[in-house]
């Protein structure tokens, strides 16, 4: 009988974290009698055995605000744990995995949760492998894993950008210029075509279509010829160029920081504008699109993860992800979701609904 | 080869009317060059003649706006159409689809796209049957249609009501009130089961699952000695009560005024009241459900959904309907979509969840 | 030397009580090395020695949240406090502020501060000629109180009440209808009246100039005329006809729920649709503008407030109340600003603006 | 008798443009019976002779919209108009004032309002010497012009800012981060100021009080040692160093884009993050603050300014700007506006009351 479990909260901020963390509680007080502990500040806190009891008082009124009440980190793998360094100054990495399981075992926990994007639900799987009991619920801002419909955070990240377009473009109808926005997605492009659509942008490079300046040169001058003397351009971070796409890539992989300077926004700005003679600004929303009080859609669809994921703890069998598929709250081995990334399909119906309502994807088609 | 088409928009407003008619016109123009027209307030204008020509221009910056650029009517069905009243005073209908069809063929119109709902379809299949050429795109932001999984209008009107519940979630805890919220939804319970587990409802009542008054008054009372002296409760304009609920049915009934005074919302506000002693006040949201600027989701989905009528209307067959279906937009027969309505199912993941973290759906279960 | 205060929230609820609150504690805290307690639920607690104490912890993260983490209450009059009914079933009132004086001093509060609205500032100042150092903060979300420039929750409640226009006005327009939008304000216009202008209403109705429906019809046809079918009406709760206006306001006075069912609203709209032969549908905002978290100004007024009220609380003199005078914080005795009713002078420069531009504010001028 | 009246719109982008425009219309509309024309993209098009007629129809649905619909340009002085370059390669300008005012006579244009910041008003106050009635109405969104107590657009950037804080408080919450926010204002503080304590952040730096690193550094340790391992900092882009000033200045100066990369604020998220061992973060809202729709503050504003600067077109005297002067509009002489920037008093008691809650502005008070 499962009667007391954990939950904890690892890698990006997005929106809905708490919505999962109040679902479990919840359910568990409702329908199981059953103890939460949260771990604080993802795997961190698992290791060093911090950790608060959860509750109806301290997980109440936290549906609608942003981050986790858990907090979070980023570099914490148990099985990979940073120590120090070595005479080279090399980062050395130990595994501090037993402890973390003596942790769990000494508070009497029987299953944890993992909220987390890939990297966390590859950890909750190798706890799977020694024998712990673990739920995984995905989580990432991108969308970009396989084995759900669609990761929660996303609709809040994509109405987040949608917004910035609207703000933008009358700035840009009325000075005459191309307004680029940077938005997030290294190696999937779904917030900056699904935010591209809803904002009505004119030119969407992800990086599933490298692409070619003169291809959007020629979209920007047709449509100067048809008297609109203004563009809006959605880049995800990761889009690459077609044609001498080393440097923009080079530089990509270069960098450590989200908020990256100069990054491909920047890049694709200044071309247009050398090539145009527009005006052009970029914009980089960055961490603008982790936070926020979620969407309706995400408040739900956490709140659903959330109540599932307590059930299958309770249930079993565990080393299982919950998942949202064709509308339905389903639960598929971790493995399956953390194999490979999803991506934009070029061939796919909503890239062709783009193209046929006149969106440049930055090639040829 | 079809290359002109004509469009209209019937019924009742939802957001993302324009994101269709901007699908529509891109779609016409940039891959099968071909015109579109559009009939002023629905089928009245297609009776009387009254259309524009549409074309970059004036469908340029509409995607972001509620409403619809064509006008919509409610009353308006060509195979009946209100022609004066008898000698006893009774409202007399004549068929005037004949001049309908005419003026579809004066004007060259090969397809005509109809976005509305269940009645605007059932008209658009009638004249299907009479040898027009008809392509239906969904319409209801009560989410209630067979054959799509998601309306367009609905996201956003669930996302209003939901900012709704937080509004005054603040002042229901501030002054320990019961807060009654009145959604759209006569039939099918929808918007009230989202808006309401977005908005931390405690209390959900739709019209699939007739209440029980004394279920509702257990559950405030709960919470009442949880320390928790306020609650808020979301209620379907439809939702009725279980015993004794003729009353209350009728009033429904009766009504022609969708902002119905002392409607269900008042009705369950004042029976609490009365009942636990706390203060409470019912808000009948309304238009305002229907109205604004579209949520991301409601954008891309009318976008889709325009391309796809658009391509549909060219190459057929027609008299069929584009639908969401799992994520992507597919095609149905029109008569399969009205055949219907789709209600809220009360054993349900999603209502099972509502359950799970502990709100009342306004029965014992 | 002042050390130890208590801070109060009276009356209906306005966005900004917690940064009222949250200024008082951080500058008592940073300046004055002082300790600050809250009464629960107005000078319910006060009289019940129910109470908090503030701190950094408590206040942190509460600028944006709409409502009042100490509670509020409606009725509670020290001096006139509900004590049962006598034989005849009369409601009795005994004065039990000796109690709440006593209250005071057991806990060692050396000054009071009162955020709350006309009524509340009278209580204050009673407590004052009892010999109680009292400090107010005016808060009423009508604007209408002498002395103070801008009371906080206003710009917020008029945001929210032009988002229902910016709402409605497509709906309007795609409807052709007439809507209309009962706003607070039972004795001033100033919510429908900046409401009105902002959101782009075509008449605007406030108590202080009794309208002629006549008026407004004649307004409604002549938009009409130039080929715009709907109107936006904007109406105080307060507003009056000129001519037979008794039922209208014998209605507004028997009624005791702010969201009067059929108010002013109701009845305009059905006036004017039975006028003009167009549609119309009112809706009534009620508690959603004492709700949501606070805008910029705001957030700014309030925390400028506490800080104010604080400082004064200290220094003296008492008696007093912290007030916005032309973009200044100052501070005026209690008895000037509780004294009377601030109203919109029909002759004032906004009014003349609005008539400019073509409003229709209910009469002929 | 005034009956022919122009405008147009000079200079950066700023929400509520098109409020003016609208109020001006319409006031010659309704009272006077007078023609307005709009000259495009500023002074360019008054050059160039491009021109609309305004009506009722053209203005209608503007003031919830940003931009300008009459579009606007940077560089663009009749006096000084740029004319190829000369041998050397330098930029030759030349003075087509004449031309500008012969079209002025030609249309039959008896005043023009130019709604524009310091560089436009000046051009018109030139234009007013060569005898041309001219009406100045104040726009800039950094706030910083004498004579008028708040600038339209001012209260809609402060609230878009405010925004930003709100969902970067969450994620900085949850990743123990400084998180950075780095605003317009590069002589003038008033947005950084009025977002920075509207958004709750703990260090606000503004142009007119120099920062010194330490101090915040200081700040943040002790709020670590109050448990808080997260900051808030708003930071003006024009902010700089008290002492090595010279560096970030000078990069300051070096820069002609508005969305400077590695800017004030980069440069001081690097700083405290090297200096605290936090993680920082970097955002620049750019032109995000000068687009969205208008908050209502900013709606009434402009509508009032457009009503009186045509009022004052019509009645004279001209060289004259319209002004918010303590809750009134009135009217000064241009010179007077133009003569000397609006800064941040350090002293005032807004400064104060930021210091009081706890804000470090980046010194030693």
């Amino acid at each position: 009988m499962i009667d007391r479990v954990a939950v904890l909260t690892g890698g990006g901020d997005a929106p809905g974290l708490n919505g999962v963390i109040r679902g479990v509680v919840r359910t568990a007080q409702n329908r199981y009698n059953a103890e939460v502990y949260g771990f604080m500040d993802g795997f961190k806190g698992l290791i060093e055995n911090r950790y608060v009891k959860l509750d109806a008082q301290n997980t109440s009124g936290i549906l609608h605000r942003g981050g986790t009440i858990l907090g979070t980190s980023n570099r914490d793998n148990p099985f990979r744990f940073p120590a120090g360094r070595d005479a080279q100054g090399n980062l050395q990495f130990i595994d501090v995995s037993d402890q973390a399981i003596q942790n769990l075992e000494a508070l009497g926990i029987q299953v944890l949760i993992v909220i987390g994007g890939d990297g966390s639900l590859h950890i909750a799987h190798e706890f799977a492998e020694k024998g712990v009991r673990v739920i995984g619920v995905p989580k990432t801002i991108d969308n970009d894993l396989e084995g759900t419909d669609q990761t929660f955070g996303f609709d809040t990240a994509v109405n987040t950008a949608m917004e910035a377009f609207d703000r933008l473009h009358t700035t840009a109808e009325s000075h005459h210029r191309i307004m680029v926005v940077e938005l997030m997605g290294r190696y999937a492009g779904w917030i900056a075509l699904h935010a591209g659509i809803a904002g009505g942008a004119d030119v969407i490079l992800i990086p599933e279509i490298p692409y070619d300046v003169d291809c959007i040169i020629r979209k920007i001058r047709q449509r100067c010829a048809q008297g609109k003397h203004f563009s809006l351009v959605s880049v995800a971070e990761g889009a690459t160029e077609k044609e001498g796409s080393m440097v923009v890539a080079a530089h990509i992989e270069d960098s450590t920081d989200p908020i990256r300077l100069g990054g491909v926004g920047q890049v694709v700005a200044t071309k247009l504008s050398q090539a145009t003679g527009l005006e052009s600004r970029a914009t980089v929303l960055g961490h603008l699109q982790r936070g926020g009080s979620p969407m309706a859609f995400d408040r739900i669809l956490t709140t659903r993860l959330g109540v599932k994921a307590m059930i299958q703890a309770v249930e079993g069998p565990w080393d299982r992800m919950v998942a949202l598929r064709c509308g339905e709250i389903t639960v598929i081995p971790i493995l399956d979701a953390i194999s490979k990334t999803k991506n934009v399909d070029p061939q796919s119906e909503i890239v062709q609904a783009a193209r046929a309502i006149g969106v440049c994807m930055g090639d040829d088609d």
